[in-house]
């Protein structure tokens, strides 16, 4: 008997599942988004996303998927042929580096071995020996293995740099559940995306960019038009977007903002470590293997080897059609040998549970 | 007593009301997307949709306004440097040619006035005396002024030029709406956005391509990365989308395809058609001046100058502080001198009965 697995545990980094008052938000009827109505609920998403950006920056809010949130870090601060680097450990760094690529920056990547982090020593070394760096571009939460980059440590090495480069961060798979405060740290462009510990609906993109990745846009050169900040920027004065926005969308971001408002930020960060540290002992006291060192390891997303000899899309099928547990598996170079829990946004410790005894379940059958 | 004006009558050109079941699709739960129930969401949406552009082409889905599918039709075909031309009319024309400007293109644009049509003895005269044309652009439906476009008659002189240019509608506020059989005309590459006539939420713009323009495709040189329709063909092939797609709004757009379905195409066509005869008299009749002359005129929006001697902008607020009629402003050369109503998607007869009745009331205080 199953009786507690009869609704689907949606475990994927992202979409992550809703909460009842988010989902009942995007069912409100459409307005008009050049009046009064919108840019009420822009200006309260904008204000909300703030207070856990900890910043005083714009954050424009882009209706697009993460990696547009990453594209338009790349093309609204630099210019064809400019030298940035990138520091990676994982495929979603090597997306941001790849869009770089294909805009035609001169592009240094740094690649680390999936599942571990990128180290400050590392970093340090790599710039000395550079000169002219326009970007340093860095993974704050590596998607794809469950790796928590620590920004803390790398900004002062950046920022020590004598050509004085932007810091660029993606924080899509972290930001609203883990602690990086943008002013203090002094990042320059942060990115995240509505669908992640956000636990609103996808199709939102939100970019915070500082004073002074601000002045560097003004010089950029590179071609384009939808992602162009200085639009966003126009019509932000008036709490509005250049095209028409993702409004159904916007309603379960400033639905779930209040929720996260109410929680508080530090005990929605709590919570994320919270979540990570049962997770993984539980995981430990099965036997199963972890793909990341606990120094390492990510609040939003835990990597799991499958159990020895077991092939991983076998255990994640089973997990799935008899236990409803929705999981994902590994990309790039560990596509096929790995599976990534998310617990995320509306994440709680039952949600957990439900995995981890379909784990001990399965590990019997298998 | 206004009694029958309690609920904002939205009748801006885009977002457009949502019908009850629409609405409630909204409140579904997230799904992975790279699950069978996405693929099944996507399958049906881009089958929906294949019927209203009447085509067997690939409709791609990006999780993005309609001005980021005007970009994806200007990045994906062509290379920095060709020469290709744009009959514009209106605003929304003009943006086009800009994102074109944007990325490098030699861009000709030739200008009609604002309210009239593009005339087909001016584009075969245009062409005629060009050579190596690699792209002819043009919006279908001019959102701006409310002018419906004769891609019937336009598109046998584009495909008669010697040097073989793609033809390239921008329908976003008209397909779905207005009949424009993509296969049968031989339209290369065919954009709408689903907020409009698609009666769905906004955040999704899709892209339909031909095999001619698939071919042009694979040799231009164009910078992309999100908007790149390699990818989104790759992950089409399995009914998904390269990057994370608002999957709430998709479900809207599934929602709005199957009512759209069962009312059946040509009704729909005729159903919009008949708004807009219906309106125009009825507009006529009241003594106020159309913009557009009948045989331009679209079937999914109307402009309006107002009353002589009175302020666009005062005639449009009374319209909303007092009945509740949502309109929108004129555009760029018509900013500030007109009013737009629209009527397409889930509009009907009492719809515009309840503006009228507010026009007729108004007109009496003014």
């Amino acid at each position: 008997m199953y009786y507690f697995f009869t609704m689907a545990n949606l475990r994927v980094p992202g979409p992550t599942p809703l909460l009842p008052k988010v989902l009942s938000s995007l069912s409100q009827q459409m307005i008009s988004h050049r009046g009064k109505g919108y840019e009420k609920v822009h200006a309260e998403v904008v204000s909300g996303l703030q207070y856990f950006y900890q910043t005083k920056n714009p954050i424009y809010l882009l209706t697009a998927s993460g990696t547009a949130g990453l594209e338009t870090a790349v093309v609204n601060f630099f210019s064809p042929g400019d030298t940035v680097v990138f520091f990676t450990c994982g495929e979603f760094g090597n997306r941001w580096s790849e869009i770089a690529r294909s805009f035609k920056l001169n592009v240094t990547q740094v690649k680390f071995d999936e599942g571990t982090r990128v180290r400050k020593e590392v970093v340090k070394k790599t710039l000395s020996g550079m000169k002219n760096v326009a970007g340093v571009f860095i993974t704050h939460n590596e998607t794809g293995t469950g790796v928590l980059n620590n920004i803390f440590e790398i900004t002062p090495i950046v920022k020590a740099h004598p050509s004085k480069p932007l810091l660029l961060v993606d924080s899509v798979s972290a930001l609203g559940g883990v602690n990086l405060p943008m002013d203090k740290l002094g990042v320059d462009v942060l990115v995240s995306a509505s669908q992640k510990a956000w636990m609103a609906s996808p199709g939102m993109a939100m970019v915070a960019v500082s004073p002074y990745a601000w002045e560097k846009h003004q010089k950029s050169t590179m071609p384009r038009y939808y992602f162009d900040l200085t639009k966003y920027e126009k019509f932000a004065q008036k709490n509005q977007t250049p095209a028409t926005p993702a409004v159904s969308v916007l309603y379960s971001l400033q639905s779930a903002l209040e929720l996260m408002k109410k929680e508080g930020r530090e005990k929605v960060f709590k919570r994320h470590i919270d979540l990570r540290d049962y997770f993984r002992g539980e995981v430990k006291k099965l036997g199963l293997k972890l793909v990341v060192d606990d120094k390492d390891a990510s609040p939003t997303v835990t990597s799991i080897y499958p159990p020895q000899g077991v092939d991983e899309k076998v255990w994640r099928d089973l997990l799935k059609s008899k236990y409803n547990q929705i999981l994902a598996g590994g990309m790039g170079g560990l596509k096929g040998k790995i599976v990534r829990v998310a617990h995320m946004g509306s994440a709680v410790k039952s949600d957990l549970e439900q995995v981890l005894v379909a784990f001990r379940k399965s590990l019997k059958e298998l």
